[in-house]
């Protein structure tokens, strides 16, 4: 597997993505990786690690510009040719490399992915796909962010292959997937859900109805469905009230010395949790429904969570996902013309 | 202040709200109470209680019919005419009561309010605005709920009562005001967010732009505006998570003896955070907008729950909250004719 990396996108960058990607090729011997960024910076941050063994596993391809996080994602297309990531998603059109990894701006990547790459045959719209930790097990959320204003068949779409990413990659059989909305009854939600709820109910996926906030989290499902603006509002809202608990648990243990050993005594429940919720551990969110292989970590991602995108990014490819969900959308689109011809 | 409490809606009811209503005659002098819904069950489950003292401040209105989770707001309003939530707001309406408590299906509420005692003038929707507790003081979020599919102008309306709201009960002066969007660049968001930016840029409130869910947390404004439909998602997601967290939390402990007696000695900071989150706290949630007062407690109310959103009612109407409203909107409809004409 010949791996595009963004060397040049996200908070910590070059640091963290070069860090990451040393870590990766020390764990998983069956790829190779493009660095693509100004080549110099990129060079001298791969000079502070020791890459005995790897050298003939590391190519380097030049880009000047890097899209800021003020630039729109069309605009950073348009206007900054020379990007890391768009040079890296250029690598993958020309056939150079079979996947990119990117910590930086969402919406270039989605952009650039989309323009130049394509959707697959059958998908009209991208849907950015995050993994949401739970007590149990944990949900796919799709749309988080790529597709602010889709249609109701997009959504058949992010289900289908929601559906599909969980079984091939996360390994769980027939994926439950619900619709986010405000009550669990078909009628409830807006114009958009209750739209939306009628197509999934005649679609090729185990759909369970509406879920609502409070069952993501008591009753959840496998694949959670909904637009890019409700979706990037619940991962936001999660990953912000997770964070600003464990922020506050931590303000009120340190109030006494008393709660500070209790806390010290029962570390191992929050390291435990800690663990389990850590976005470094999920790593890399795959930009469903792209004519390639395009894996987002998050813009503040530690050299671990590179490290976790790149595995993300390797499996995807090596089970060859994009071909599953090509043939069930083919399938799909089969049954119902024959449906329609009956 | 004569309240007319809806003792037959909610998870718990009568119990509860017939527990928190005497609760409450007990710690605030200041106020009746009519209580509305099946007499007989009514009197049966007021009996259990001691109302020494209390006996010439309440007294009962009978109605027959209770509106199911299943049915749906407008139906409940024109069907079960008879309905105890029903039957408290035409209390209100006729002048025999100041304002309504009911921890009842929402809709049922927010649509025999609106129907029956109408839209403040110049406001032409209700929003239900409810506390969010934070580790710094909390925000009002508004609308929770009852207006799926508002109008940029609906949002202009909120962010005004929403500010009211914030100053005259929760005592903030000049409360900042947040949109509910995706990034925070005014050009980021969807089509509807953009025009309730332009629009809320020019109101009469402190508006600081949109939030985003990190920032909910981390960078807290006093009123978060946003459509029911996100709202309620975004208020479902954050009681779903934080009671997870600390069922999690609660798990992890038990696992081992050493961490449950870290856990005993830390107990004090669960415990301020546990009563600084309860929605017990926060009682009750204004129907913003309405001509008169309706307070909407939580549908599992515990009688510390009901009793704090007959606080909020009193509160309400002795603040003036309603008249200081129509203020509000009648000077800022005066400042834009003014500025037309010029």
């Amino acid at each position: 597997m010949r791996l595009a990396l963004d060397a040049m996108g996200g908070d910590f960058a070059p640091a963290n993505p070069i860090a990451g990607v040393v870590q990766a090729l020390r764990a998983y011997g069956d790829f190779s990786v493009i660095l693509v960024g100004d080549e110099e910076r990129v060079r001298a941050e791969l000079s502070k690690h020791d890459t005995r063994g790897l050298d003939g596993r590391i190519s380097f391809h030049h880009a000047s510009q890097v899209v800021d996080m003020v630039d729109s994602g069309i605009d950073s297309v348009r206007r900054k040719k020379d990007s890391s990531v768009s040079r890296a998603i250029d690598l993958v059109k020309e056939g150079r490399a079979d996947a990119v990894v990117s910590s930086g701006h969402t919406g270039a990547l989605v952009a650039a992915a989309t323009i130049k790459l394509r959707t697959l045959p059958g998908i009209h719209r991208p849907g950015l796909a995050v993994v949401i930790p739970t007590e149990t097990q944990g949900f796919l959320l799709l749309d988080a962010g790529a597709n602010i204003d889709p249609s109701p068949e997009h959504i058949l779409g992010y289900a289908i292959m929601g559906s599909i990413y969980v079984r091939e990659i996360l390994g769980t059989q027939s994926p439950r997937v619900g619709l986010m909305s405000i009550g669990t009854e078909a009628s409830k939600g807006n114009e958009f859900t209750r739209e939306c709820y009628g197509v999934l109910s005649k679609a090729p996926v185990n759909f369970v109805g509406n879920v609502e906030g409070h069952g993501l989290f008591s009753h959840p499902v496998d694949v959670v469905v909904c637009d890019g603006f409700v979706g990037n509002i619940v991962l936001k809202t999660v990953e912000g009230l997770a964070t600003s608990m464990f922020r506050w648990l931590k303000r009120e243990m340190k109030i006494s010395p008393i709660r500070l050993l209790g806390a010290w005594l029962a570390r191992g429940a929050f390291l435990s949790i800690r663990k389990q919720t850590s976005t470094d551990e999920y790593g890399g969110s795959p930009l469903l429904g792209i004519n390639g292989v395009c894996i987002k970590a998050h813009g503040n991602s530690s050299p671990l969570a590179i490290k976790n995108a790149i595995r993300v990014a390797r499996e995807f490819v090596f089970q060859k996902v994009n071909a599953r969900i090509v043939e069930a959308i083919e399938q799909h689109h089969e049954e119902v013309s024959a449906h329609q011809v009956k």
